[in-house]
């Protein structure tokens, strides 16, 4: 069975058990592993390792494409493996491991890590480990449901491990599109003109000595626990759409709009649904994360391609798609994150980009990572890779959160992801608040307009009127900007006494 | 005369004067004009429709490339005549006007105005003003001593003025690089892949016929007043050359650097001045405003080649240069502020990116644009353009401001510009602190070491430990976030009482 799956006979004899491949991992180096929102994560040798850091301690710089599946950043976590963990994470135990300074989290945007391990300002790699549903004939690596990093970590590393996972089905070759810009400073251009275009490999080369291990796994993705669209994410599909089409009465976009991009999350992918009783068609995507909604697009004939990192999935619509990919794979392609992210891709091809914010203030400035601006909630991402260079930059969220006791509009964010000059509208399920061309004020009186829950308006438009009279470009009562993230925390909820009563 | 600076002859029946040429703008147009970092704009008529307005009130929307010079933005606002200012200006009146909120002005990142005014989401330009040194045979525009985003409004308008500036040396033509990108969905890359290489033309193409009026002015830019180096900012440049030594020591980069760009303003004028007694050689420069530490690089024999959108000099440095402007030809390329500016190149490129902060935070926030969380100084400009893309982004402040008031590091800055993401080194003239791959709480302890003045230290110190017991990937004591800048409100100082006293 094996010589389908590594193709390359010398390589053969490199199979060995998880915990024989986890020993090339030691205390204090650091390790690049494949994996992009639960996708694609090499997933016997983290368990192994975590196993072995019961009896023999160590600690590891961990970096991978995105977040892990399988509970493995859990895991990792619980046996304190991890001193530093890079660029993202979206795992509940990890998450309060970083907000208690146990672990050192480097929040980046998605596209940039690699050029820093390049540039050896990160780095070296020590070891990389890499799903692969195979090993091509030349020692060539073939990844399964994600790209992220795995390319540049398998290329720079000094040690690689494959965990070949025989469940993925062998159709996964040629889904993937491996290019790794130049070296600078004779960097060419990223030759990507359009979301179908293929530019590289359909595989990871790599010298085929530098495969230390080889290890056999069949355990699956886990799944995403997306939730269905509601009446709140129904609102605000119909929002954007509506501004969409009035962009095409416009003369400004035609029907099958620029390519678009869509963040994780519930949200996120409910809005995304919203475009399948458009009257959208012969949609391109050139995202990051395809989620289940990017299938029920192509099955609803709307979506013509997409474009992305890795592709993430509901159980029932995993069963649906990954066995059957071949019925999808001319409509599909998977690329390193540092192509489905890189700023001059996504502004070459002027991207429509819709992400998902915690709050927004009155400004249009977003908080997509920090409750109450001190607690890490995943990290930023592909946002701001997006976000800054869309020619659409679009930020989705629920008017309000806890039942009410959170206003997800408030007088100043309490951390800044991404500021005023890259949010172009701002969508609750309240309405929608077109920014472009706007001076802060009238960003103001827009969102106030629009975006905010009734509960909260009044409020909202009170500080508003009260800022404006200390005057400035972007009016704040200044010991009074954060006072609902006070109030919030010292009293539970947002809504001042008064209403609350 | 005219005829060596009109070489088109069916354009010579053109020339008016400058209040005539005015009669084009009338109320609630959108007028483009040229003019970048107070380098090249449109003189005459701006000034004939500030004085029209004072019998004939209008408003009009004005955008340019950045700052005017000869006080015109002072004079336009003082006549009334802005309703809206976009996408950068540096002028105390206007900045009283828009904090007053008589002005709405869109603070823009400066390589993305264009973008709008294509996609027609800005505008549109009903007449662009142009500063020329000559009109060429075929009706192209020559610029003078800026690009900006002059071709791109001569090229969208519907009407076009031309100011022949015969002050100008004809010898300014061929110093420009005029590159439009395609349009999207087919654009291609932006052929830019060296500081040095020219992609476009001397001059800017469009319809002849759309050439309403050209006006002879002599009036020269107006000089910059940039304060000369001093003994903070020497250290500031010393302990930045001291870094990029120990990249060279580490193999991390040679001793001709990646291209080299500086914000405006006497801080990184300064900082760049710094790289005469420097050991290193063979430099260039990938900027958007040329100032006076350019030629003196040149003249120095340090560096080899500069490109920008602009020159910005002191005036005896004017003297010295504009017109001997030959002798510098073959080391500058003037370009669009989109290619000066482009993330793409600038990413492709790798550049080291210095700019200006006015205050930054523990966690290496930056606020480079709002006084007090509130009031404009001038705008993001480049800023982000060029920090977001670099190789090695760089903010430059004094620990200090206002005699000691202000500490230029707090606990969380007021406004953000460029968040932690962007920002991998921050300089005072106390010290410098190398973020990159650090963590938050790395962040600030190298932050706090390293970078605040003494007089603040202890009570930065006091929050962060005070906030580590609120946790977070952040931690922050929410509720006293921004008091120090409360406290600079109230009692004129971000000094404690106690110390005070
Ligand atoms: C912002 C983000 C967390 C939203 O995720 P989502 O699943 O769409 O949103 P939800 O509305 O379900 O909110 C997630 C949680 O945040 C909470 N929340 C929402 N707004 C909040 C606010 N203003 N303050 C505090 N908590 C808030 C919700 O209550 C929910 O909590 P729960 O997990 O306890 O139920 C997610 O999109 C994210 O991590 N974004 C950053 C990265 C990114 O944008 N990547 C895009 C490129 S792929
Ligand atoms: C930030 C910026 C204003 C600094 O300008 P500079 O001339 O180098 O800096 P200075 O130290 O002289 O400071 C300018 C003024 O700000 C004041 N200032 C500095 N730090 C301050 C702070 N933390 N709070 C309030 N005021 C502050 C100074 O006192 C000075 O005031 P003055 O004009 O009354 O003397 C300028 O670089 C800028 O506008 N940057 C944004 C645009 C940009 O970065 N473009 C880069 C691409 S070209």
């Amino acid at each position: 069975m094996p010589t389908t799956r590594i193709r390359r006979a010398s390589l053969l004899d490199r199979v060995v058990t998880a915990e024989e491949a986890a020993r090339y991992i030691r205390d204090g180096m650091t390790v690049g592993m494949s994996g992009f929102t639960r996708a694609g994560e090499a997933k016997a040798v983290p368990m192994a390792l975590a196993q072995r850091a019961k009896t023999d301690p160590l600690k590891i710089t961990l970096i991978t494409g995105a977040s892990l599946g399988n509970d493995l950043d859990k895991t990792l976590a619980e046996a304190h493996v991890l001193s530093r963990r890079l660029p993202f994470q979206a795992d509940p135990s990890l998450r309060k491991a970083i907000n208690a300074g146990e672990v050192m989290f480097v929040d980046q945007h998605l596209s940039e890590t690699v050029e820093m391990l390049r540039a050896r300002t990160l780095g070296p790699i020590d070891v990389a480990v890499v799903e692969a549903v195979a090993i091509t004939a030349d020692g060539g690596i073939v990844p399964t449901t994600s790209v992220g990093n795995s390319a540049t970590f398998a290329i720079l590393a000094e040690k690689v491990i494959v965990e070949i996972n025989t469940s993925q089905p062998p159709e996964l070759e040629g889904l993937h599109d491996i290019y790794i810009p130049t070296r600078r400073p004779t960097r060419q251009p990223i030759p990507v003109m359009a979301p179908d275009q293929r530019v590289g490999l359909p595989f990871i080369p790599i010298d085929p000595d530098k495969i230390v291990a080889i290890v056999m796994t069949e355990k699956l993705d886990s799944s995403a626990s997306v939730q269905a669209p509601d009446e709140d994410t129904r609102a605000i599909a119909r929002h954007l759409i509506g501004l969409l089409e009035r962009e095409v009465e416009l003369g400004r976009l035609t029907h099958s709009l620029p390519p678009l991009q869509a963040g994780i999350g519930s949200v996120a992918n409910a809005v995304l649904h919203g475009f399948i009783d458009s009257p959208f068609h012969d949609l391109t995507m050139y995202s990051e994360v395809l989620q289940d909604s990017t299938f029920d697009l192509i099955d609803a004939g709307k979506l013509n391609f997409a474009s992305g990192s890795s592709i993430t999935l509901s159980e029932a619509k995993y069963r649906a798609v990954i066995p059957n990919i071949s019925h999808y794979k001319n409509r599909l392609v998977l690329r390193p994150q540092e192509i489905s992210n890189h700023p001059e891709v996504v502004r070459r091809l002027g991207l429509i980009c819709i992400n998902t914010a915690l709050e927004v203030d009155l400004y249009g400035n977003v908080n997509s990572t920090h409750v109450g601006g001190t607690h890490m909630m995943n990290g930023i991402g592909g946002s701001g890779d997006f976000a800054r260079n869309a020619s659409l930059s679009v930020f989705v969220t629920k008017s309000i959160a806890k039942d009410g006791r959170i206003s997800s509009v408030v007088p100043m964010v309490s951390h800044v992801d991404h500021n005023e000059h890259d949010v172009d509208v701002i969508v609750t399920e309240v309405g929608i608040a077109d920014l472009r061309g706007l001076a802060p004020r009238e960003r103001a009186r827009e969102i106030i307009a629009n975006c905010v829950h009734p509960s909260y308006r009044g409020a909202l438009e009170d500080y508003f009127e009260r800022a404006l009279k200390r005057g400035g470009q972007t009016p704040h009562i200044i010991e009074e900007a954060l006072s609902w993230h006070v109030r919030l925390r010292e009293t539970g909820t947002m809504l001042l006494p008064e209403t609350v009563a």
